[in-house]
């Protein structure tokens, strides 16, 4: 099952692998296992660490003839650090070669927020950058268009097929559709029952851009990063209502979140370091929710966001 | 009381009049009287339909001599279809004209929403414009960033002493300081308490920009054009906590809900066609709630706003 991008065409599967914190030392073999498993899609970053890794378990996974190239869907983001009209093209050949790639699939700006440039040598992946004086992040004025304008031209000279955007909202999103020669093919976004964001999905509607959902299981993601309101709020994988619908279905409660996305049109990238997980979350698009059960699970919105800016030492107050 | 603006330092004063829906036949006698009543801040719109009449009602109060010009502070807005750098400084110049002014102390982006120009000749107030055949709006392609380059010309021309965005937010806002010469002074933004959006106050305080509220009576002002919501919900003016906070100060529920605005150092722009109203408005600052009382009030959050163009016929989400 897939989504057609705008305005490339091409196919984006709607359930693929998100990398997320998966750690360095066995980031290929999860790649390498999840191909096997059938997964097609990868959703790196430049900010997670695992570009090098990731690309092995890819190469290797194309060397063996489990899966060619084209068949595969890499999506990677470009970190905060890079917005600048001197960095974009030049940091998304940079994460080319990390990955051992000659094009990436789908190429997100990761957040709407511009910091200042350190350059990879000095230190990589450049994470968050504190301004140890201030006690604040260091950021660097570069408008959107700006970076968006370097993002069109990775379309231009082939190194990326689609390109879009992640954790952008309302209206920035209408003013780069404004300026935008190539509009965005996605946005990417947390998106689970605790924060369904219905206006967000009806705006992506409206404009022809896919949606990819981040951390489908809510606060599942946050648990290990000691998130002090994931580590409080009920998972959403134990929520009554959640395990009702599931057992129902005779399916696990993470398949019936995934399905509640996807069945919406919006595609997911689960994570797991467990087989049989990859396999049950690869799988869940077999059995459909009633509408009923779509409706109740929507009414969970609590809008409760977990990764948000504003959180941080600088205060992003991007979803404000 | 007064907010000093940045750049210019121009103080604005912390209570002003809202000339919303102030019909065009009484509008001069009631900016006349407001000034009368020690009112010195109106605050119009190219949309309200009555720059003429508050103009006149302005320019016979000078005449007067009840008050000076540079005592007064005017703001006014410039409407969606009047974005593009083709139009801008035109139409400040005819807002001037139709006010009889040489300047305007303020002049906002009225919304982050960019419609299809329509000559005033044609047709003024634009209001919305509707694409008949389509069902919806007639939109344009103009970016904030090229309607603020015309706001900044309209400040170095003298044609506006302040310039600022109304109904911005977040990463737009963000965005905007990004590439702006001039920042904006001011955001004038829906702000009661079942709308309280701290992380929108919290941004504007870190970036030095003051805050207007308008609809600081919540529902009250949607009454009349017979909002779904607001006429369904309890009015901000009988909640019973807003009752009780009034009667323990001996002030009306109105001059309670301004206060909780102005405490916070949030200017307001109420409207009233009473003259008692219009007073005891004006002059709601002599007394100051606790602290405990304005985290109650601040507790009726309900993320409810009344005044979205989601709702509008062309959905526009600004705020997703």
């Amino acid at each position: 099952m897939s989504i057609t991008l705008n305005p490339s065409g091409q196919a984006m599967p709607l359930v693929g692998f998100g990398l997320w914190k998966v750690p360095r030392e066995s980031c290929a073999d999860t790649v390498y296992n999840a191909i096997k498993t059938g997964y097609r899609l990868f959703d790196g970053a430049q900010d997670y660490g695992n570009e090098k890794e990731a690309g092995e378990g890819v190469r290797r996974a194309i060397a063996d003839g489990l899966v060619k190239r084209e068949e595969l869907f890499i999506t990677s983001k470009l970190w905060n650090t890079f917005h600048s009209k001197e960095h974009v093209l030049e940091m998304t050949k940079f994460s080319l070669d990390a990955w051992g790639l000659d094009y990436f699939d789908l190429w997100l700006i990761h957040f709407p927020i511009a910091q200042k440039y350190v350059p990879p040598s000095e230190r990589y992946p450049p994470a968050l950058l504190y301004d140890v004086e201030a006690g604040t992040m260091a950021f660097e004025d570069v408008p959107i268009a700006e970076t968006w304008a370097e993002m069109e031209k990775a379309v231009e000279l082939g190194l990326v097929k689609n390109i879009g955007i992640s954790n952008f909202a309302g209206a920035l999103i209408i003013d780069l559709l404004r300026y935008a020669k190539i509009p965005p093919a996605v946005l990417q976004i947390e998106h689970h029952p605790y924060l369904t964001q219905p206006q967000i999905v009806a705006l992506t509607r409206q404009r022809g851009i896919a949606i990819t959902a981040y951390s489908s299981f809510g606060p599942q993601s946050f648990l290990e990063m000691s998130h002090p309101v994931a580590t409080k709020i009920t998972t959403l994988l134990k929520t009554p209502l959640i395990e009702e619908i599931a057992a129902a279905h005779g399916k696990s409660s993470g398949q019936v979140l995934l399905r509640w996305a996807t069945q919406r049109g919006i595609a997911v990238i689960p994570k797991s370091n467990s087989p049989h997980r990859l396999a049950e979350n690869l799988n869940h698009v077999d059995f459909d929710l009633t509408e009923e059960e779509l409706g109740k699970i929507s009414g969970l919105d609590a809008q409760i966001r977990f990764n948000d800016p504003a959180d941080w030492p600088g205060k992003i107050y991007i979803f404000a």
